[in-house]
């Protein structure tokens, strides 16, 4: 039986949706949720749910990060966060992966520096998340674990994307592109147009450049970007279709016809917003880590912690760090030969 | 009476919208529109409108360019298409600016290389779009001129799209933001970082980093990008409307009272359909050459050929030339006091 560690303080408003999301998830999963956090919260919040046959644990932390936290101060300031002593369990495989709702870059920092560190031979660990629009799903990295990319490190993240694909999506050789400002091998900037030309190298299954509305397409598995456009990418995603589902409420409610339409259409809009429900998914792995580490959104309700959690048992089933590592160490003995 | 030199083998169906949209311009806004490209083509084209009263002229080209043609090289292997034309029309003064929406890689290098050239100063020209959405309007710069850009690029850009800002938006003081992952000063990549000193340095209304979701807020006026990172802005923005767009149209169809409630809730669709479209606006102005150049969307019709006519005639009216001229030699001799 698994054993998944839950920063309880890590959403907004946390512990509530975080304590929830373990209950859901241990009744669910019957794995062994264990909360960690402040003990006395965790434990008052715990005593609202109904958790007779369910396998949870508290382990207690002083300290919480928050969402002000410099990640580049936060883990020598907070020794004893919830995110380090979650990270130490899995670390001391006392659990088989840590999840948090809370500040990324602290998790990201917290992770390298001071608690899992990197798996051997992977130079920068990168966010990876799903997106998911039209039925379609799309593994993105980076999004925003490194600003400034360099092509051997876009090369890691498609490896590292790759691996998680494969059990991710259930599918043997995923697609993986790059995303660029047009399809030509002439377009991209310098750093898309050099990691081209490592990943066409490498033996994954490189289709080549894609724009952003080939992402709808279902024609990819895996999108790679330097840290800083995935970001603007995933925000960019978010910004336009919750402008515009807003656009639509408005003029919905602007005459009486639209406004009756509005009301019948409602299944309609209902489908509508599970498609593009951002915590359908769960969470981001932390890929490149010696360690399972899902990040959630702040903004996750109880659901969404249990997708989190869900996630990470399926890194964990599908031996995630192994293959990660194997992907790793095969591309450098590849390279090392080649010279 | 103003003249525009309007590229009538542009457009990805033309001359049909192209000299629609001149027929359009010429009776709304009694300038003169010189059509530039296959002559016996326009006249054809021409004779299908009633045109009695209006300011037409036609400008034979030879050749045409098309969205085939690499932008490397169409500057050398065409030298009498339409763009060529039309923009040594603007250079020799015999019109006051050039309106196409042909191939707009070509346009830049035609524009830089061969025949406008750059205003003194500039360092790379900009393509500039208003991007409008939500009731806001923004200038984005650049939106894929240059993949790869340097800090006093950005702040050039910076400069340009806040002298059009100007009369574009009839504002003084316009708001000027850089696009980053993040708003503290700390986020961004080096790029951003590194050019926000400079624009933090110069005399522009500089408001600092803003994320993709405050592009829709009306909180900023400007917001600059390399050229990279502004055409996947651009891109995203465009598919993840259009997809959730299309979501929205499937699912209205898949159950009878959402398709009548869509029936009812025609008239709101048809304002969400008018706030979202890109055709709205018109088009681009390439920022930086030595005259007015707007470039418009490939599937333009013939609206938004009147429309990015409109903007030419705005631009002229507020003399974009000469206030990049003074923005661009003002800061470069303030940088040079500073020595």
């Amino acid at each position: 039986m698994m054993r998944i560690a839950l920063d309880a303080m890590g959403s907004d408003t946390c512990p509530v949706p975080d304590v929830a999301g373990a209950v859901l998830a241990a009744r669910e999963y019957k794995d062994t949720i264990i909360l960690v956090g402040d003990e006395p919260r965790i434990r008052a919040e715990l005593a609202k749910h109904e958790t007779s046959g369910l396998s949870l644990e508290v382990v207690h932390a002083s300290e919480a990060v928050t969402m002000e936290d410099k990640a580049s101060t936060v883990g020598k300031l907070k020794p004893e966060s919830s995110m380090h002593v979650g990270m130490n369990l899995v670390k001391n495989t006392q659990a088989d992966a840590f999840v948090t709702a809370g500040n990324t870059g602290a998790a990201l920092s917290i992770a390298t520096l001071y608690t899992l560190k990197r798996i051997k031979g992977v130079k920068r660990p990168s966010l990876s998340t799903v997106i998911t629009l039209n039925g379609h799903s799309i593994i993105c990295a980076d999004v925003g674990a490194n600003a400034d990319c360099k092509p051997d490190w876009m090369l890691q993240f498609a490896i590292m994307s790759s691996a998680y694909a494969r059990f991710a999506f259930k599918i043997d050789n995923p697609r993986v592109a790059l995303l660029a400002n047009g399809e030509e091998e002439s377009k991209g900037n310098e750093l898309i147009r050099e990691s081209a030309h490592l990943i066409e190298a490498s033996d994954l299954n490189f289709v080549g450049n894609v724009e952003p509305k080939d992402l709808f397409k279902g024609s990819v598995d895996v999108v790679v970007a330097d840290g800083f456009v995935g970001n603007i990418l995933i925000k960019t995603m978010e910004a336009s279709t919750s402008t515009l589902v807003q656009v639509i409420r408005q003029e919905m409610m602007a005459d009486l016809p639209s406004k009756l339409g509005g009301l019948l259409a409602k299944p309609a809009f209902r489908r509508v917003r599970k498609a593009i429900d951002p915590f359908e998914i769960g969470g981001a792995p932390l890929l490149g880590v010696d360690g399972v580490v899902i990040i959630g959104h702040g903004r996750s309700n109880a659901n969404a912690i249990k997708n989190a959690i869900r996630q990470a048992r399926t890194a964990v089933q599908g031996n995630l760090i192994a293959a990660i590592r194997e992907g790793v160490s095969s591309t450098a003995a590849a390279a090392s030969e080649e010279l």
